[in-house]
């Protein structure tokens, strides 16, 4: 077992990220005490039920007053309101923090509202299923998985180095990164990726009842693979393109060009630019492989299907 | 092991796809003898080196003069070039098929190329990995997997009941369906998916490099679910896209009228619109895997990566 980081950690959502996190330092111990949060009573009481934690509160004020560490695990649009709750009620020198896919919000967020004794620095944990809720989270979710935090250029060095140092004893490697370049990055990494997803399997939803039998039917052609990002958490996603839509926009439009561009090739019957384009992407996957974010098996390593 | 189906068969193509009906028809006994036949050296040689057949041919003609049945398993493009080739050559009463993943340009090569002794009934097993070449194929690639097959409304009912039990002694469930309707259906299951999926990894390509580093590095939250179908091979998805390109433009127009709006509601910040579209998108998620076309893990069911 690990030294514990924090003596008492408030985990303030326990959908699929905060109960995944509830199982890791619970498992690892690396946290003395765990105070669960959660505005949602019934989700609340599967985490009791479940026992992810030693305490558990419905407001946010009470969950954090002794909290060393609070980690704010909801959609990215419902952290300015969970801010505002907890800071009049927070300790001297408690670190705050995130796990929300956009990082400039809650950057915006904890400069404004967080008092000047506590350490606001936002994190995003990359890592994720399609899942959601207390049920889906497991203790190996960020094991080998990146950790990004995005401090504020003022922050407290002790704070990020316990923050890493609780990061790490996930699993997770950590980078520091500046909140803006983040939502950049993650802009074409995640969010397009997820909003193509939802936008073809919603394409396919709109189809005639027969044809859309016949798509299910025979998806293993390409279709399913954009079916698991696309089951992802609606209000999830929602918030995110919200609170990072000049990224997400400026993204959307590249990838639109060159969208145009195929589409012209295919009308002219133009192979040459068809083979250019389609061998170009081959070096991406070998990179994605390379960099051990990919397992090097056919079809994902799915097993035959029963 | 299963009573053979075919005598003699020839296979015109020995890459992912041949050469996984080569293992297949061994292991099981679907066929008495093999005939392999490859335009490239290099790749025959390396069937022969595989052990993967009875005889090996470089000239089609030459491979299919004994033929029972010849399965034609080239890039779509190739198709009526080889069907030139073989069909002077062929035994009265041959069954040739293919195994391309567009059905109306084999129904026109056959019905225009072929002798009218011959039986030609254009086919398509869904299945395939995102890997190339005679090494890349496996025995149980078809299992639990379509096979679609467009047999012309005037096909000889024996050619058409010999060519299923072949593929169902491969393990796939056989469909018979009008070809025209298979290119439509899998314009939107294959096609369009594949051009997304190129052209999104293709957006990538042209980033500067450091943007790319760190989107190849941070892959997992998206990005590499879609690196898998931009990493199959370019001749075939070129020859796919020529051959099936008023189906696939059809589909990539309402694809695009669907991202258009959703584009809209990310620049007005409607969340209501947003969050409509996201989970409209989850039941056929539910429907793939009820289908059994996936399986029911959260990511795919990876396994956490060294």
């Amino acid at each position: 077992m690990n030294q514990s980081v924090f003596d008492t950690l408030t985990l303030i959502g326990i959908g699929l990220i905060g109960s995944s996190i509830a199982r890791t330092a619970r498992e690892r111990g690396l946290a003395g005490s765990l105070v669960i949060c959660d505005s949602d009573p019934e989700v609340l009481a599967r985490a009791e039920a479940l026992g992810l934690g030693d305490r558990y509160h419905q407001d946010p004020a009470d969950a954090v007053r002794d909290a060393d560490a609070v980690f704010i695990c909801v959609p990215v649009g419902a952290i300015e309101a969970v801010t505002c709750m907890i800071a009049p009620a927070l300790k001297p020198g408690a670190i705050i923090s995130d796990t929300g896919s956009v990082k400039m919000t809650p950057a915006t967020v904890f400069r404004r509202h967080l008092p000047d004794t506590a350490h606001g620095i936002p994190g995003h944990p990359v890592a994720g299923t399609e899942e959601s809720g207390p049920d889906a989270g497991f203790a190996t979710l960020f094991d080998q998985r990146w950790f990004i935090a995005t401090p504020p250029k003022d922050a407290d060095q002790d704070a990020i180095a316990r923050l890493t140092a609780f990061w790490e004893g996930c699993g997770s490697t950590v980078e520091l990164m500046d909140a803006e370049h983040h939502d950049r990055v993650l802009a074409i990494t995640s969010h397009l990726p997820h909003l193509i997803a939802y936008n073809i399997v919603g394409t396919v939803s709109e189809l005639e009842d027969d044809t859309k039998t016949e798509v299910i039917k025979f998806s293993a052609s390409g279709f399913r693979d954009f079916t698991r990002l696309a089951a992802s958490d609606p209000t999830m996603w929602r918030d995110v393109f919200l609170n990072n839509q000049e990224a997400v926009l400026e993204m959307l439009g590249r990838f639109t060009e060159d969208l145009t561009a195929l589409q012209k090739a295919i009308r002219r019957g133009d192979g040459a630019a068809l083979f250019d384009r389609f061998t170009q992407t081959r070096d991406i996957r070998r990179g994605v492989i390379d960099a051990g974010q990919e397992i090097d098996a056919p079809d994902f390593g799915r097993h035959v299907l029963d």
